[in-house]
């Protein structure tokens, strides 16, 4: 059994009840608790010492991660944060002053996007620090945007630059609350998830929930400075464009629309968010996967076939 | 800096908003989300290996004990718990049919009470199992049951016996959920909360909530057959009565009412719950901590005087 069939099989037998319109396997769930025009959205999440930050990084930024990550989530059903809970795993030499500063980071991002903390738990965890948040949040009722609307034809768009995140990005990055938000205000937006583990990766994820294919355009992907400079220094595992593809923590939103509405989106975007890249990397196909063009033509994109565009 | 003065700076500075009617600090943080009739609970606990179990427990009893710890909390709001979301972290070594067996009975319990599991992550831990369980509930408006709410006057009650639980009890307790909604439902239950840190240690944070003291009867006191049985081998760390009273892991309910209400609430509970000891251990006084009245008089229980009464 792999992780996938493990995951396949451990989702299938999750008890539900009436008030889940939406359970595990998209990047929030979705309940309906009999509140008229608006659905709950619900989302957990952790981070661990030597996997998601390492021991040097401050604890204020530890804290602000542990929170934004789930803050990306909820951004990526196009939601509102309202209230979180902490559950703190302090190796056993810890000092007092480092949950203090975890506090710091975290409720600074908290205050500004009016979100409420309202619970935390402190044990210990003898490999280190281990931070996992719960957060609720709020959508207009009908209104949350799922992986599995995506239809073919459509436009895919990703915002930012992707790849290198590793470098300090995944430390700093601003979840895409106000712009998925305002997405879902202004277009008729299909699908939409947040890139945490790739694009590569969570384009399949979306893809294999809308049951369709994709054409991605080498050209279009937006790649990061970082992972550019990592490039040229030689020192990369990979080239920018694999780094792009594969690199985990972007925490941006990837969506995708109708192709008529592609170019007044990216009009209307620039004027809203000049500050912020939107790139339209493809569109959505019939079929299943995705399939890359460059200059020499269009070839699939193997699960582990990144290399080949070295 | 000590926990209690680190637990009271973090908790004075976490971020607030206009839907929390209770933040950190009680059971369950209760929250004003728009629902007319009803509020939102919301919690988070964690279990770790070698702390709240052993490397010997099977999986499904370690599934089943996070959940537990959880609804525990949500019947100490006299609340009904809705919907959970599970972050599992896993030394490297694990085999998938770990995280599968902590489902099945982390999901029996789920089901038993009708709370959809809609959510979960797994990631790595060198240190060994670790599960956070975060779980969201609902309590009529209003009637969401505090530690603060103790009166001068009232008596005090607590279910089932205590101390002992590491034995095995703490593996198999059940949620006393129906007993709260029930309580409330059929009485002015004045204060309420779950013994899980040991009732001396739990009664104070009751008794400070609400700025009060109690006068405990060391004969009332309800002692388990395991911290007696442990007590009678000669074996155990601390005599019956100290089990009782410092063990923790209970997950009994705690409460206090009107002296009024006392009788008629013990006759009419022994007619609904025949199987489940109610006892009533003593009153609400003015002034702050515990006293226990046993045969010799009448003394201050010290912080860590229990020793005392051995």
């Amino acid at each position: 059994m792999n992780e996938f069939e493990l995951i396949a099989r451990l989702t299938c037998a999750l008890p539900t009840n009436e008030s889940v319109v939406v359970g595990a396997g998209d990047d929030c769930a979705v309940l309906d608790v009999g509140l008229g025009d608006r659905w709950l959205l619900f989302k957990t999440d952790a981070v661990v010492q030597g996997i998601h930050f390492t021991a040097d990084v401050p604890p204020e930024k530890i804290g602000r991660k542990a929170l934004a990550r789930c803050m990306s989530d909820i951004a990526a059903m196009a939601g509102t944060p309202t209230a979180a809970v902490v559950t703190i795993a302090l190796p056993q030499n810890f000092v007092p002053e480092l949950v203090e500063q975890i506090y710091v980071g975290l409720n600074a991002l908290a205050t500004q996007h009016g979100v409420a903390v309202v619970g935390g738990e402190t044990t210990t965890n003898p490999a280190g620090l281990l931070i996992s948040v719960a957060l609720i949040g709020f959508v207009p009722r009908g209104k949350a945007l799922l992986r599995s609307g995506a239809q073919v034809g459509d436009a895919i768009f990703v915002t930012g630059e992707l790849g290198g995140s590793l470098v300090g990005r995944h430390l700093e990055f601003e979840p895409r609350l106000a712009e998925a938000r305002w997405l879902v205000a202004h277009f008729a937006i299909h699908s939409l998830m947040d890139v945490s583990d790739g694009l590569a990766g969570d384009l399949r994820h979306l893809l294999s929930a809308s049951r369709v294919g994709a054409l991605l355009h080498k050209s279009a992907v937006p790649i990061s400075r970082a992972a550019k400079a990592a490039a040229r220094k030689g020192d990369a595992a990979k080239p920018a464009f694999v780094a792009a593809l594969t690199d985990g923590e972007d925490f941006e939103l990837l969506f995708t629309v109708a192709s008529r509405d592609a170019v007044p989106l990216l009009d209307a975007w620039k004027e809203k968010f000049p500050g912020l890249k939107l790139s339209c990397i493809g569109k959505i196909i019939a079929g299943e996967g995705i399939q890359l063009r460059d200059q020499t033509g269009i070839r699939p994109l193997t699960a582990h076939g990144y290399v080949h565009f070295s």
